[in-house]
Parts: C-alpha cells; sequence; structure tokens
C-alpha cells in the first residue's frame, strides 16, 4: 500500500503555488544541501532565495546523535550556508527535549546513556543527570554478571557509540530489565554509520537492536522515521502542520517521517533514492512532490 | 498452524514400546537434567538404566558457546552423572564441525571471532586459525573508522563475548561487508544468557543482532532451534533420524529443534514450558510425547 498515491513533479507552472503553500522548509541535509563533503550547486542561494527574499523560516534535521546542535551548526556553515543554532534539530537535542516535554523528573532520576559527548552534552545542557562511564570492570562473567546499578536511573538513552562495551550493554540491559518504569529511549534507528571511503561502521540502530534483542523492550524512537523529532520540532516552533515541508533525499527515513508525522514532502534526487522508485506500482511510499536538485526552488530564468 | 498436531503422554501402556523406538537420546541439560545446582531426582538413574541396562546411545547438547565439551563434560560429571567426551555437542564444537564439513579451507583462510575461550580453543581443535583480539585502538570514530582488516579472513563466527567492544564489532562488520565470501556464523541464537539470582545479561543473539542490523546480512546459526547442531551431530555418529530422540524443556528452542531435524521429541516439565501450552488451538508447537520428568522413563513400579 501506497501511503501517497502519487508525486507531482515541481515545474514552472506549479512552483509558485507550492512555494506560496509553505512558511516553514526543514532540511535534511547530506544527500539535499551537500553531498559528502562537496555543496550541491545552488543550494546556499535557494536557502537565501527562502530566506530572504520569502521570508521563509528554515530548519536543518539531523539523525546523528553523535553531535551537539553547536557541532552540527558549524558543519553546516562550514559549507558557507547560513544557519542559526535554534534552526538546528539533531536526534540527541531531540532526546533531551522529549524528556522535557514528558516531565521526565530531572531532580531525582537519572539518565544512563550509550553514547558519545554529543548527547552527553545535550543532557546536560537541559539540567539532566547522565551517566555515561561505568566502572571499568575485571573482564569476564564473573566480574559482568556482578555489575551493580544505580536503581535512581528513570530513562536509557542508546545512540551511537564507539566506545561500547559489553559492559555498558550489560548496564543498559539492567536498568530496563531490572528498574520498574525505566524507559528505553534510541535516538535514531539507523542501522549503519557512513564514513569515509563509502564504507560503513555499525550504527546506532545496531546498538539499539542488541539491547532490544537481550531485553524484548521495544524503545522509544526519536530520530526519523520515526516522529518524536518532528513532534518535539513542530511543537517547540509551534508550526502549522499543513504548511509545513521536509525535504529529503530517501523514501525510507525523510519522506516516511514527514509523511509520518503529518507534514508534506519534497524528495529531491541528489542523494540515495531515485526516480525510479516512485510513482510505480513497487512504490513503497511516494513524496507529495519531487524535484532533482533543491536549486529547482529558484526562480526560473524563462 | 502446529507443527505435530498432538502430543501423546508417557505412561504405562505405551512406554516400553516408546523406548524400544529410540536407539539414541540426545538430552537438553538444564531444565532436564538439573535445574540451575540442583539435579532432577532419578535423572542419575535414568540415564544409567538407558545406557547400561537397555545399551542406548546417550548424548548431550548446550547451546552455550563459552565453554569447551571438555569444559561442559566437567560440569555434566560434577552432578555425578556418567559421561564421556565425545556424547557432548556445545554450538562452539558444533560451529567448528561445521567448517570441517564444508571444507572450510583453514590452509589459506582464517577465522575472526567474537567469542570467549570455548569458542576459540574449539576451532584450534580443529586446526582453523583465528583472530580473537585486535589491536586496542584509541577510541573515537576517528580511529575506529581507521580499523584494518585481515582481507585473509573468510568466516567471521559471533557467540557470547563478555570483552565485546565498539572495536570487534566494526572489525565483524567490515569483514562481513568487505571481504567477498565471508561467512556469518553464529553460535546460537539465544537473545540472554541466564545469571545468578534469576538476572540476565545479553546473550550471544543480541550481539548477533547489532552485527545482523549493521551488515544486513543473515548469519549461519547453529545451535538451537536451527538445525545445523543436529545435523553435525546425526552426520558425525551416523545416526538414523527416526530411531533418534531430543529431550527437553522448551518448546520455542528444544521441541522447535528437534522438529525442524526431523527427529522425535520429548517435552520433560522440569523446565521452562509447561503442559497448558501443549495440546491446545493455541499451541504453535507440539512435542511428538510429553511427561513430567525424565525419571518417568525408568520402569515402573506396578
Amino acid at each position: 500500500m501506497n501511503l501517497i498515491s502519487y508525486s507531482s513533479e515541481i515545474n514552472n507552472d506549479n512552483k509558485k503555488s507550492f512555494i506560496d503553500s509553505i512558511d516553514t522548509f526543514i532540511f535534511d541535509c547530506d544527500g539535499v544541501l551537500w553531498i559528502a563533503d562537496t555543496i550541491v550547486p545552488g543550494a546556499i542561494e535557494t536557502l537565501n532565495y527562502l530566506r530572504h527574499t520569502l521570508g521563509k523560516k528554515i530548519l536543518f534535521v539531523t539523525n546523528n546523535s553523535t553531535k551537539t546542535r553547536q557541532q552540527f551548526q558549524d558543519k553546516i556553515k562550514s559549507f558557507g550556508i547560513e544557519c542559526f543554532i535554534d534552526e538546528v534539530y539533531g536526534s540527541s537535542y531531540g532526546a533531551a527535549i522529549y524528556l522535557n516535554q514528558i516531565n521526565f523528573p530531572k531532580d531525582s532520576k537519572k539518565v544512563f546513556i550509550i553514547g558519545e559527548y554529543g548527547l552527553e552534552k545535550e543532557l546536560n545542557d537541559q539540567n539532566f543527570k547522565t551517566i555515561k562511564e561505568i566502572n571499568k570492570l575485571k573482564d569476564g562473567l564473573d566480574s559482568v554478571q556482578n555489575t551493580v546499578i544505580d536503581k535512581d536511573i528513570g530513562a536509557v538513552i542508546v545512540g551511537m557509540d564507539t566506545q561500547l562495551t559489553f559492559q555498558k550493554a550489560t548496564y543498559a540491559h539492567m536498568c530496563i530489565k531490572e528498574i520498574e518504569g525505566c524507559l528505553f529511549i534510541a535516538t535514531n534507528p539507523d542501522s549503519s554509520y557512513p564514513v569515509k571511503d563509502g564504507k560503513t561502521l555499525p550504527g546506532a540502530g545496531s546498538i539499539v537492536s542488541m539491547i532490544q534483542t537481550s531485553t524484548q523492550v521495544k524503545p522509544i524512537t526519536i530520530g526519523k522515521p520515526e516522529t518524536l523529532l518532528l513532534d518535539v520540532i513542530l511543537k517547540k516552533d509551534n508550526l502549522d502542520p499543513k504548511r509545513t515541508l521536509f525535504v529529503g533525499d530517501r523514501l525510507d527515513t525523510d519522506i516516511a517521517f514527514a509523511f509520518n508525522g503529518g507534514i508534506k514532502s519534497l524528495l529531491v534526487l541528489t542523494g540515495i533514492s531515485q526516480l525510479s522508485e516512485i510513482n510505480n506500482i513497487d512504490s513503497k511510499i511516494n513524496p507529495n512532490f519531487y524535484t532533482n536538485t533543491i536549486a529547482d526552488l529558484l526562480p526560473s530564468n524563462n
């Protein structure tokens, strides 16, 4: 079953009415604004046109849990793109704001994290007490099974962590299994993590999968294609979903995210998903709109 | 759909014909012969009766990948049970024999293992070259993504490993993704690992799940309820499947293992699965036979 039955191509006839119908443009970045280390031609001009000429609101979203918003803002600016800190949403920041929104008792409960600096910093910036490093236990079953957990932990948050150990996984497992009401939150479900030369590492989703398998507990997932990050954005910025658009390059994450969250979607063909994947009988998911590149939103010359 | 539509209870009328129909009794141990640290009453007498009075062949099976056969034999004997080394099959030994049976090129290819002493020892005993410890890399993404794998690795075997690190998982991930034809083998799919006080740790299956999620490659699984370990046993001991019985206490692992492998099954009610779970409309799997305890196989007094 298709989520959206048919996608419309952006062209000179419908471009103005399409742009007029949107107040807020939320951008996925890699594959949309840049590809690896190279800016998409016209991306800067398009963002400036939307922001300054038309007065549109611009937001940037990333599933990457290892970076703070500040670090991600620096990366965006390094491409020459104008960007303010309040326009940046990452899955770690989303996790922290989610805990705020559900009134997690930050005075009495702590958060155990499997994650890197970005996750820890975003949580600490929202005044959550975090436990990240656990006592280095002597290797082996006899010591691992004697792991003592802090019973004041109220949530386990799992993201990408290049310093994952079996001890950390055990600590998370025991919190979820043994502390009543302890939340299990995943920053993002990405199964692999792209690095240089087209290679990949195990991603946050693979670490989440380990803990989900061992505990048989399904996590609350913040990042794309789940909708909590989008809910956080809509609520925090008080946006009208009907006049909000997500621009992405992947059907299974970006476009599903927009659909699941009840906003409009635009697929650009500069990244992962290809034109052949939409508007045919095999399409599992179609965007509302598609176009070759983000630069197609600029006014046409003819 | 039930795998077997109806289970017969062992009673005084059918006991002799049932036992006469079996040459080889394969036993799951915990829940059948002992429960945690306590022998099941009559278990020793039953095994002696089957072995010495009736001349039946006796085998012992464990999914636990951390122990060698020698260590598992010692454990069996510690309960006062007679046991010879050739009667013991574990999932690590099974993995080694599986590699022999598929003619894995042990002279030119190595095996990367995520696992403990038992797995390493069983592979080395069959003259496989193993890589277990990788160079301790400096923590962090920059160093992890520079992991250099040995291109002579022909198989990755994943079992229970209390010394799992992200670096080890990355090494396994890269071997599976980057070396053409590299096998991905799981010793056993157990999601959690029981320890003292009724607690659990993440099990081999949870580590396997991490690598399966990151690589999107399904492993070849040796242990119960998959059938490779049973295939290894039947082939190595040249057993007639029609006259071979598996005795276990869990429907979803032991009884499924017997059914999937084409041998008969006997469920004992001293362990996990309960009588209420079989012979009703909700039964997903029924054993061929069931009885309260292994001791019911002893000749009756009346």
